[in-house]
This record gives structure tokens, sequence and C-alpha cells, in this order.
């Protein structure tokens, strides 16, 4: 089978795992209907599509090392709910004002800001309910250990010291875009997309109970891929069609936005997503498993389009 | 010793903890720098004063159980973290619109409309963080699955089941205050204000290995106690002076909220809170522990003129 059937097939097997455990307004309770609005734009929020690669990345290196699905799903889950709840707020006109993700009106351009508000609120609390689901299908104390360590390394890689501390730069950043230098760029891209990636890498493999060298090495190569990924994402604003990205390309550039583009040129920004993603690919191979579809999929990260 | 120099002691208690577990951007790391704005933001909010009781409830029902203080302050620190996290939310533009709590400016206010959003999140994030702490105090198998549960109850009375749940109602009812009735309302006090009470109330005795029985019976103590607390929050805006609340008085009316006293007029509504409060006494006196001083703060809620 062709590597984009595959991806087809565990995108879709993400899109049923979000769909259980997203709670139904249809299924709330008489009392609990009174939240149904909020219940209703997080499915709008989290079922709008998507690439799905976090809770890819956690599932192939759960699967790379033996681990077992049923403690995986809900952190699965939990990833995608964080990383939607942080698109929804990013949206907000008092942040970057986006009416348009992924081809669709955003979450507050339909429910109005305050709901937005509160609907990013609900999917973070909602990712910790759901991660927390974890300890009832754990079978012994190692395994019990394992989700503590895999929701200490969820919540930290979502927080101050992970994705919250690049928004807030990004955002100190955009009052003063001439202050920021390349190091601030280097801290926004690193912590406001690669420490998700590294907790989606390093999650699975420690729900698996991987050996301490290869989780340690997964961060890394986590951490290489998020900051590919995020340099991809400001080539692709300046030469990708609207029609691939479902959204306005040279928005950044519109809204006056520090990128890896202004900042070192897009031949440079070229070169650096190829040498951090070779990086990552080699580091991969010294991993003690191995997992094809995933090696793959990181390799495909580098070429795409959108 | 007075009730009231009691009650000093044990804000002030509440206090230490607090500031204990929230970060210091001076004590960042020179890479989490980047994010000292919204460091010093979460303590802008959270240090701004406050009764601080569900974290002093939490407190003393722990120690009526003979429970380790050592579970108990992480759980202190996040439940506080997550209250304050509503208000900086609620009082957004795009939510309350307020500009001043306890007499100080907003967190919005202060630092802008999109940092706001920002340490919200940062706080209900940092909340969680700061409850798994809790694990690595844990002596036992037995102590392990009461933080399992206590988290459990934390995340489920902060969420759409609970206090956002609540939030959503209220936001519901405000673009049509005409169309509520009665039941709306008790499900919004019960879920806004309510939730985080019974989960003070009932996390202190999990933490404590408390009998399931009491466990219970603590749950419909803060529910009772919530709604009467919010009773009288809707009768101190009608009757209470801007000093000693440290807000405008009469601004739900001015805003057109649906209350307590605008629903059943100002004597039904002192009568419901002297009906509850009662009956959340006479549940305490059935529980199988006694606290002479949580039994004098929950009267002392009924009485309160700020």
């Amino acid at each position: 089978m062709s590597f984009d059937r595959i991806l087809a097939q565990k995108t879709a097997l993400c899109d049923t795992v979000l769909d259980r455990f997203l709670p139904r307004p249809e299924e709330l309770s008489d009392v609990d209907r009174h939240a149904s609005q909020v219940v209703e734009a997080m499915r709008y929020s989290v079922m709008a599509g998507g690439k799905r690669l976090r809770p890819m990345i956690l599932m192939e290196t759960c699967e790379m090392y033996g681990g077992r699905m049923e403690l995986a799903e809900p952190f699965m889950a939990a990833l995608e709910m964080i990383h939607t709840y942080s698109l929804v707020h990013d949206d907000l006109p008092a942040m970057d004002n986006d009416e348009y993700r992924r081809g669709r009106k955003t979450t507050w351009c339909v429910y109005g800001e305050g709901m937005a508000v509160l609907t990013g609120d609900a999917l973070l609390n909602y990712a910790c309910e759901t991660a927390l689901t974890a300890f009832d299908d754990v079978n012994d104390r190692a395994e019990s250990r394992n989700v503590i360590s895999a929701l200490q390394i969820l919540m930290r890689g979502a927080g101050i010291y992970g994705m919250i501390g690049g928004q807030c730069a990004d955002l100190e950043a955009e009052k003063d875009p001439g202050a920021a230098d390349a190091d601030d760029l280097l801290y926004i891209h690193k912590h406001k997309t690669a420490c998700m990636l590294e907790s989606a890498f390093q999650i699975g493999a420690v729900l698996a109970d991987a050996p301490s060298e290869d989780i340690e090495l997964l961060g890394k190569i986590g951490e290489n891929i998020g900051i590919a990924f995020q340099i991809q994402d400001d080539i692709l604003d300046v030469t990708g069609s609207s029609e691939e990205l479902g959204k306005m390309t040279g928005s950044d550039e519109k809204d006056n936005k520090l990128t890896y583009v202004s900042m070192h040129g897009l031949s440079k920004a070229r070169r650096d997503v190829k040498r951090i993603s070779d990086e990552a690919l080699e580091q991969f191979d010294h991993l003690s498993e191995r997992n094809d579809f995933l090696r793959a999929l990181i390799e495909s990260l580098i070429t795409r389009t959108k």
C-alpha cells in the first residue's frame, strides 16, 4: 500500500479516536444540556479536519515499542484537544484575529468571542479529564507510573515552559517585530510548535515503557521536527497557494509578523528545513526500535506543500 | 482566639502556599525568561487578595480527617489557580467586560486582552501541573489512588459538567435574560460556583482517605454552600456598598444580568440563603468527624457583608 493510503487510513483512525472521546450535545443528560452550546463548539473546533499529526505520532511511537493502545488513546485525544484549544484562542480578535482556518469559519466567527474563549478553556480542561481516564485501564504499578509520567510530559509541554511560553513570546514580539532577534524567533518556534511535538513523540514511548535513552532521543527528534515544521509553515505562507493551505497566503507578511523567512530569507529557510530534518532522521535511525511508517511521515513533512 | 483572627491566620497560610507554588519571573531560566510576561500576569492575577475560600476549605477537610498537608497543598494551589483563571477570562471585554476586581485593575486592563486570554490558559494548565506534583509525595498505593481520585474531582468540577457548564449557560442566558427560568438560574449558580466548592470539600477528604459516606455528604454540603454563597452575592450586589465589595454595586442590574434577586425578590433571596445554609450546617453535623473552625466558616458565609 502507498504511503498516502496508509496515511489516510491512520488519519481516519485518529479521527475515530477523537470522535469517541469528545462529548456529544445530543447525549448530554437533561441537566447537562445547559452546556450544549460549548459542547457543540468543542466538536466544531476539533472535528474541523487537520493532519492529526500529534495523535498520529503518539500512536506510532507507542506501537513502535509494543505499547497498549488502551493507554495511548486517551492521550491521543487529549493532545489534539490541547492543540485545538490553542488554535481557537489564537484565532480570537484579541490575538491573531483570523476568520478562516482550514477553509472554514473560525470558532469565534461562528459562536461569538465569549463562547470561543470558553470553548478553548473547555477543551484544555476536557483534555486533562480525558488523559486521566487512562488510569482506568492501568494493569499494574509500572503502568500507573507511566501514565503519571505521560501526564506530566503532556501538561509541561503545553504550559508556560512549553507552548504557552512560546505564545507569550510571540505576542510580545508582535508589539515590536523590529526588536526581536534570531534567538527570540527560535524560542518562539521551539516552544509554540516543537514542545507539543516533543510531547507526542515521548508520551507514546513512555506509555510503552521504552528505554530512557530512547525517550530522550525522541524528545530531540520532536524538537527538530517541530522547528523544521514551523519554518516550513513560514515558507508555505510565502510560496503556497491559498487553495492548498485553506487560508490566505501572505497573511503573516500582511500582519507584519516575525517569520523565519522575513528574518533569514527564503533560501536559508529552505536549507535549514533540510538540514534540521536530516538531523531528525539520523537521530531516528539511532533508536533501539524502528517504525518505517513514522520515518516516512517525518520525511513527508519536509516536502509538504500544505 | 477570635474566629476573625484565626480566619486571618489561615488566609495568610493559604497565601503562603499559593506564593510558594506560583512561578516567579525573576527565577526563570535564561531561556524561560521569554515567558516572563505571562508569569508576571499569573502572579498579578492570583496574588490580588481574595478570601481563599476554596483552598481553605480543602485544607480544613483534609485536616478534619487527619490527612497529610504535603498532599493537600498542591491541590489548594491548583484549586485557587483554576478559580483565578475563571475570573481572568470572565472579566474580558468579550465576556463581562469588567475593569475592576477587588479594587484593582483587572488582568486584561493591565496586560492587554491577548495576554489576559493567555494568562487564564496558563493558570489552568499550571493548576494541572501543580496538582500532579502531589504524586511526588505519595507514600503508598492507597495514597496514589487518592491523588488520582482528587485529580478527577478537580478537573470534572472545573469542566463542562461543572464550572464551564455554568459559564456556558450564563453566557446563553445573557443573550436573552427574559427567556431564562428559575431552573436555568439554579443550574448557573450550582455549576458556576457550587461545583468548585463541592470539589474543595471533597478533595481534602479524599486525600485524607475519609469514609465514602462522608465524601458524598461533603459534596452535598459544598453544593448547598455554593448556591447560598452565590445568592448572597446577588443580594450584596443590590444592598452592599462599593467600598466593601471593591467593585461597583448594582453592576449586575446595570448589565441586565439574570440574578436570584431580580427573579425572586430580595426577601425570598434572604430566606433561601438562610434555609440552604441551615441545611448545610445540619448535614455538616452528620459527618463522622468535626472541625469547629470550618463550621464557623460556613456560618460566617451567611452573614457576610462583602
